[in-house]
């Protein structure tokens, strides 16, 4: 039987970043508050971050890693402080990308000072819809204003004028992370060496959009959502588990499903119940995907980031719908990976990136890695992860490798 | 722009079966009820079924056309009740496959004897949840038996008996209208000249499974669903749009829907609202759906039918796991047709099929056609059907073809 510290590697390891201690930040303030896309603005805006690594004295050592949807600022080890904070999944496994940061690991913390920043409109210590809307002293709700992608980059962009750091090595992220980082090299082109964009395209496909929609109807039609004010009431946990097992489906593969569950019951060898219960296996598995989900997830949190996956759109924002002409602006070395059987981010929509950057007289790496785990293969193919951002990130400190 | 008369033979059209009643037959009673693969047994059980065309006098042109999900017996031609059942969308456009049957259509009814039937557990006119359970003379809800595609065919068969067929043509159906095409060439392998599954595998992925899953958690999770004792009050709205939104997703397919509503706003040229309305047209497409359909179907009918759906296996049902095996039964010319975009049921899986039974050493046709419009290719493609269906059917009456 494998145990977490088999898989994982413990806090005392010399692999581990060992235990971490999350740092909140004031980046925006009532009377200087963050403006926003959308129109608004928010303030004060707190983040939530973590860091591995040493900053070198020159500052030129800086990779920030950017969360996906249900991610959080800790990315490696442990969580020194899961059981203060109710963040209880924290104490039974490390960081979630945990096989990637570490001494000796892909994104070296023996070379790397490693950033990583919880999004705005999320549930993880940054500011978020269930924080305190100054305005009317209760959690803001559904008042929280439409946040989107380059938000988050703007927001990232001053926690690192924080830190210190102009220029960073790189940027990584998968997913939903992996469109902040070509928003980082579209936004601050001088500021970014290296980008890594992991299983994640330009813009979210109609379909994408679709699955997004259906999850955020179930969420605002269940009756404990209560118009997004159902904090200290009960939540809307039945809308949340039941978007998040839709989501969850979209980030697994029909191949890795049939390898993993097939269509076996869960009473092996015998006969159906014929009844509505969780009869084959992989109804258990979602079911229970969903109700870990709303454990550790807001709703209003969800809707947010779903919604600002929606928007984003790379060749409208800096290419007028020109995806080549947006890619024209940046100067870091682009590295796109896409894994064979994922069907949100197609490798097809990845491919059409990398070619447009091409296009576009850009540095680019395309690989399409095979894999049957979908678009959860970012997190999961950690050999043939791990390889690509070890090479990608390897060269002189700051500079794009030739 | 298209009126309903440009794109549908109306009533007095020489290409219409014209204006249609449909029956009703009771073919299981109290006393002698029908026995069901669950293991239990129901009765009374009435079947609604429209027929086209005219009985030959050797009863040797039935053509049995076997309907999907959603689907009812209303097949072809114009509902002469429409308004007195209530059934107001049928006023509005003809059966559901009135491409396909008609005098010179694909399936002709100047040839053919046609017959669709209503499945049991369904919610048009055929014994369902929705009826009256005789021991105690409120609707049976989920006190109704599971019912498998097996008992459809079952059931089928003794309504072919009774209007005096031994022998089938043909039977034809798309999606799980496909599966009991194949069940009954199980089933009955003398009963069936011809057998034609379009878009439909022997059995549904893990991922179908899934999203059924999803579906059914949306519903049964509706306050208003009440165990599925809903019958007389407000039925559970938002979980059966939810369920149909995202079922209608896996319909199509992401390169028909990236070509039909790609990332357009509703508000054309204008910026986004940045809000949690329909803002995308895929948004409003899927709104429409799911309040579509909540108006014309039964939420208890959803569920059983899409666990009917899941449970469906041939190989597991007639081949002890072995699909040839199963196949090796079969007697009919079988015609298989996937389409290149139907990822519910995909070209693969239906290859699958289509080689069990060349190693069963049947006779099997199988075509993958080319189409962007995903699992609903069966119902769009008409042109491409129609030719499979006009040649597939054409030889001597009842025999198959050499």
């Amino acid at each position: 039987m494998t145990t977490v510290a088999d898989r994982y590697a413990p806090p005392d390891s010399p692999a581990s970043v060992g235990w971490t201690e999350a740092r909140t930040v004031r980046l925006a303030s009532a009377e200087s508050p963050l403006r926003l896309e959308s129109g608004g603005s928010i303030g004060p805006v707190d983040v939530e971050y973590e860091t591995y690594g040493e900053l070198s004295a020159r500052r030129d050592n800086a990779v920030l890693v950017a969360h996906a949807l249900s991610g959080d600022a800790h990315a490696a080890g442990w969580d020194r402080n899961a059981d203060a904070t109710g963040r209880l999944w924290r104490a039974r496994r490390p960081g979630w990308w945990d096989e990637m940061i570490g001494p000796g690991k892909p994104i070296d913390t023996r070379r790397f000072f490693v950033v990583c920043a919880n999004v705005l409109g999320s549930c993880y210590g940054t500011t978020g819809p269930a924080s305190l809307d100054p305005a009317s002293g209760r959690p803001y709700g559904l008042r929280f204003p439409m946040i989107t992608v380059g938000d988050w980059v703007q927001l990232q962009a001053r926690l690192v004028d924080r830190l210190g750091i102009g220029r960073l090595h790189a940027v990584v992220g998968g997913s939903l992370g992996g469109q902040q980082a070509l928003e980082w090299a579209l936004a601050f082109p001088e500021r970014v060496a290296r980008c890594v964009v992991l299983a994640a395209a330009p813009r979210l496909s109609s379909q994408g959009v679709a699955f997004n929609a259906v999850g955020r109807y179930a969420i605002m039609n269940d009756p404990h959502f209560a118009g997004g004010d159902y904090y200290g009431a009960a939540p809307p946990r039945t809308g949340l588990a039941a978007a998040r097992m839709l989501a969850h489906i979209t980030y697994l593969s029909e191949e890795g499903m049939s390898s993993k569950f097939g269509r076996r019951l869960r009473k092996e060898g015998s006969a159906p119940d014929f009844g509505f219960g969780a009869e084959f296996e992989v109804e258990s598995y979602l079911n229970h995907q969903g109700r870990g989900f709303v454990e550790r997830f807001d709703a209003n949190s969800y809707l947010y980031i779903t919604r600002a996956m929606d928007y984003y759109d790379a060749a409208v924002r800096w290419g007028d719908g020109d995806l080549s002409r947006g890619c024209a602006r940046i100067r870091s070395s682009v590295l796109v990976a896409s894994f064979s059987s994922d069907w949100l981010y197609t490798p097809g929509h990845c491919k059409d990136f990398a070619l447009a950057m091409c296009r576009a007289g850009r540095t680019v790496t395309y690989v399409e890695a095979p894999s049957r785990y979908g678009h959860d293969a970012f997190l999961v193919e950690k050999d043939r992860v791990g390889d690509l951002l070890r090479h990608f990130l390897a060269g002189p400190l700051g500079e794009v490798r030739p």
